[in-house]
């Protein structure tokens, strides 16, 4: 399903997402001439700045300090960055959106260290609010983010998972920064309470819709798009909603059920193997499926839009929706 | 040298720093059963809580809400114990405090994770005392502290380190967060601001002596004092002040120089080699030249507790900074 746009909130927003770009490489300066080019590198190729987008528009049906609204903005991109740098790491990715990772060019030590430094300074960019509860917000959805991913790590390699632990899963890895950024913006829009909430579920929704399209691109998409090959979660061992979907439509006896399991129990490793579940995958129709409820996370996060800004504002908290559903990479 | 001491600052002090022990285990619970028991047994590792000791004592003098303190005091060690899991997979190291690490029981990506995830409870620690100048300490020095170890890292294999170098180096890997915990002691305690630089100078300056001492024990000790046998620094080829002080009473051309440099650069691993390298700094006299130099910083230490606090509060002062120095392990 492709939403018709009637406005670019990438266009409209640029000065501000510029000026967030301006403070993000500022934070991100790092003091070793070795690695700096490298840092500076892997934040200036981060893609469409969604998260500051997301607090820079909670806050703007009401009454923001702009400059606080640009430093926020950019301690919401850094913490999505660090938690990148260390992801990688775990994952031991060599490629993230088509560049090499820190971690396929410096030590594990070394990358484990970069990704502290830029957690400590998005938190020094979140301690620069003055705001305690942004600051609150701020460290509690770090501990999310890490919930979230020590959740995929520990049920890796088990196809027995329910929705509502993948949904816990992904709100914790990916959704917390969308509904906290939301939250935060809201905060230093001096929003009141009621308007706050409903642009945490807003960003709580986008988060979601975001991550299940994003477990859906994995299916669909080669090296050159996404900058990792399809089927890179399954290789990994981690189940998420088009599998899910994929293996409630199999027999418990069938074929295709045994080979299932076995790749994502990593007995079966082979990238023939995996290739064709990822073909399966697709034919099955689960692709399509999960988008919908996708499509459903952002229907919702339209209603919470709705509820808590001017009509010009809630427009272009539509198009992020949208955007995030129909995003191809 | 020893001093002999009056009072016993760890009994004195032993109700609050009970109460920071309860408050830290609260804020390492971790939902995951398989290493929950782990990550508490971690954070009851913790010898003698120094950091929060100082934390506690900067206020003292002054007008404090207790609890507020020891959640403070909580944090700072928590962030030490984050700091100390990320540094152990770093270094790939098998035993801290005479226990395996996280990093010998569990993968590395989930070290990673679970520092990350200490890292933010303790990032909420600090910011549930609502204060933002604590904030903005506890996130500067958390910068500063990975600073240090990076710096550790980029200059490690190399004998051609300044001084200068070696000591901005400890800063930030140790004494940073004395300094810390002493300037939020302080400014939670509605310290004047004249007596909250000069805590922040006594927090300095016990870690810098701190720092020295650990190097000099690593020196001295064997597995079963500290939990890792002698010369570890110089096999990760890691140049502190003893071996500084040793080289510079070495001639350029000597057999044992170049076997030194051969030890640091990492071209003689030998076991043999490094205790002998080990067993030729403890004949030179270097590792009492290094304490002499920690026993400087102790006494500025005294000066600077002297300038803040009632008599008493500066006695507990005193006892800290000549704690650190006596210690034996």
């Amino acid at each position: 399903m492709v939403n018709i746009r009637t406005r670019d909130v990438f266009a409209d927003m640029r000065p501000e997402l510029q000026r967030v770009e301006a403070r993000l490489e500022e934070s991100a300066q790092v003091d070793f001439p070795a690695v700096a080019d490298l840092v500076l590198g892997l934040v200036r190729a981060g893609g469409k700045r969604l998260r500051p987008l997301v607090l820079l528009l909670a806050a703007r049906s009401f009454d923001f300090d702009r400059d606080l609204l640009i430093t926020a903005g950019a301690g919401v991109e850094l913490l999505h960055t660090a938690s990148l740098v260390h992801d990688d790491t775990v994952d031991r990715a060599a490629l993230r959106r088509g560049r090499p990772t820190l971690n396929s060019v410096l030590s594990s030590g070394a990358v484990i260290l970069l990704g502290d430094y830029l957690f400590a300074q998005s938190a020094m960019l979140a301690a620069a609010t003055e705001r305690p509860r942004v600051v609150s917000i701020f460290a509690s959805t770090l501990a999310d983010i890490c919930d979230g991913q020590l959740r995929e790590m520990f049920v890796a390699h088990r196809l027995d998972q329910t929705r509502e632990e993948y949904e816990q899963r992904i709100f914790g890895k990916t959704a917390s920064l969308f509904a906290g950024a939301a939250e935060m913006g809201a905060i230093l829009g001096n929003a009141p309470e009621e308007a706050v909430q409903s642009l945490r579920r807003y960003g709580a929704d986008v988060g979601m819709a975001f991550q299940i399209v994003d477990d859906v691109l994995d299916f669909r998409e080669g090296t050159q798009q996404l900058g990792k090959p399809a089927g890179h979660d399954l290789t990994q061992g981690t189940v998420t909603l088009p599998t899910m979907i994929y293996a409630s439509g199999l027999t418990e006896s069938s074929t295709a059920m045994s080979r299932l399991r076995d790749v994502v129990a990593g007995d079966l490793d082979d990238p023939g193997d995996i290739a064709s579940v990822v073909r399966e995958v697709r034919a099955s129709g689960a692709l399509d499926a999960a988008m919908d409820e996708a499509q459903r996370f952002c229907t919702r996060a339209r209603v919470h839009a709705a509820s808590a800004s001017d009509p010009e504002t809630r427009e272009l908290l539509e198009e992020v929706a949208d955007f995030v559903c129909d995003r191809s990479t």
